[in-house]
């Protein structure tokens, strides 16, 4: 599995010529990234002598940040093995109407999969970038650079997965559907640039 | 070495308690990350057909951001490394006037790298940007949103590599040398944005 790789062999990966993994798979990577380093403040913060008013809060960012890390470090994969779909379901045989109607439909239902893995990784970074408020504006202050380096990864997380979810809409034929997904992906876009200038502006470096 | 670590292993050596990797680890790995989808969108375009124009340029983009994937790769170590040999030095004994004076210049001369290498690694990650924006422009398009996705980790990079030269900035008491990084912090960060807006300003999606 990617998230099983090292730093180095997932980087080759990513170089290489083969469509995954990429764009999507990096999103989830730096989401997952941004909920690491906002633990990182949390556990920086937690029993540290001048910060008790706040130690239950931090206790709180950190659990929070733990599950969104695992499931954001699943998704690394989650959304490769979407877009693998993809691009078997291609490759269905089509000699028949009857074929190009399985393959059609495989396709279709592939593509919106495509769209649903990178959509839920936004909304989780959009999360996350509340999380980096509360450490850089409440948490140890010589962690702060690692804090508003989690709330970067996590806007990152989000634009990123908002662009992967606006490629994958465009073969889908379904127009509920890509009207519903356009105006999420532009809603998300639009909180995670909001949300990076509430977190960064109590940054005081 | 933390880029032979599995990305399940650097996550979670990221979130613990312990000072290092931090943000600026995160940020080395952002630019490497930057530079491997940059360089993935051009091996997704050597070749191919209707490219034949721009052939020679993503043949260079490639080698380019080959090298300094591999160089962002090993810095992902060297500024954990740096800020190591910052606790160490705080850690050297000050019972003497002379071992205080010792301590210092260390403490001194160790906060100077830890800044220096995140120079290092925002100017690397702007460079990259614009990589990013040739193969957004003349790119295969199928690949667009993992370019766009290798400029927003490059703008991560850039800006979290920032943060931390300026944290590192705050004890270094050489005002000659925290005057022109400080001019130099604010130049790339500047830069990062403007470059960002240019990049992705031609994407089509």
């Amino acid at each position: 599995m990617l998230k099983d790789l090292s730093l180095v062999d997932y980087l080759a990966k990513t170089a290489s010529g083969d469509p995954v993994p990429g764009g999507g798979s990096s999103a989830a990577l730096n989401a997952a990234l941004a909920a690491a380093l906002i633990e990182m403040v949390a556990n920086l913060t937690i029993g540290r002598k001048g910060f008790e008013a706040f130690d239950a809060e931090m206790r709180a960012v950190a659990e929070k940040a733990a599950g969104l890390r695992s499931r954001l470090t699943a998704d690394v994969d989650r959304d490769s093995d979407s877009y693998t779909q993809v691009l078997k379901a291609f490759q269905m045989p089509k000699a028949t109407e009857a074929e190009k109607a399985d393959r059609s439909r495989a396709v279709q239902a592939a593509f919106k999969q495509a769209t649903l893995v990178p959509l839920g990784v936004a909304r989780d970074a959009v999360a996350i970038m509340a999380l980096g408020r509360t450490v850089i504006s409440k948490g140890n202050p010589n962690a702060a650079s690692d804090g508003a380096a989690g709330v970067l990864a996590a806007r990152m997380a989000a634009r990123a997965a908002v662009y992967n979810v606006r490629i994958n809409l465009g073969p889908i034929k379904d127009e509920g559907f890509t009207s519903e997904l356009r105006r999420e992906a532009d809603r998300l876009e639009a909180e995670a640039e909001a949300k990076e200038r509430e977190a960064l502006s109590s940054l005081k470096i």
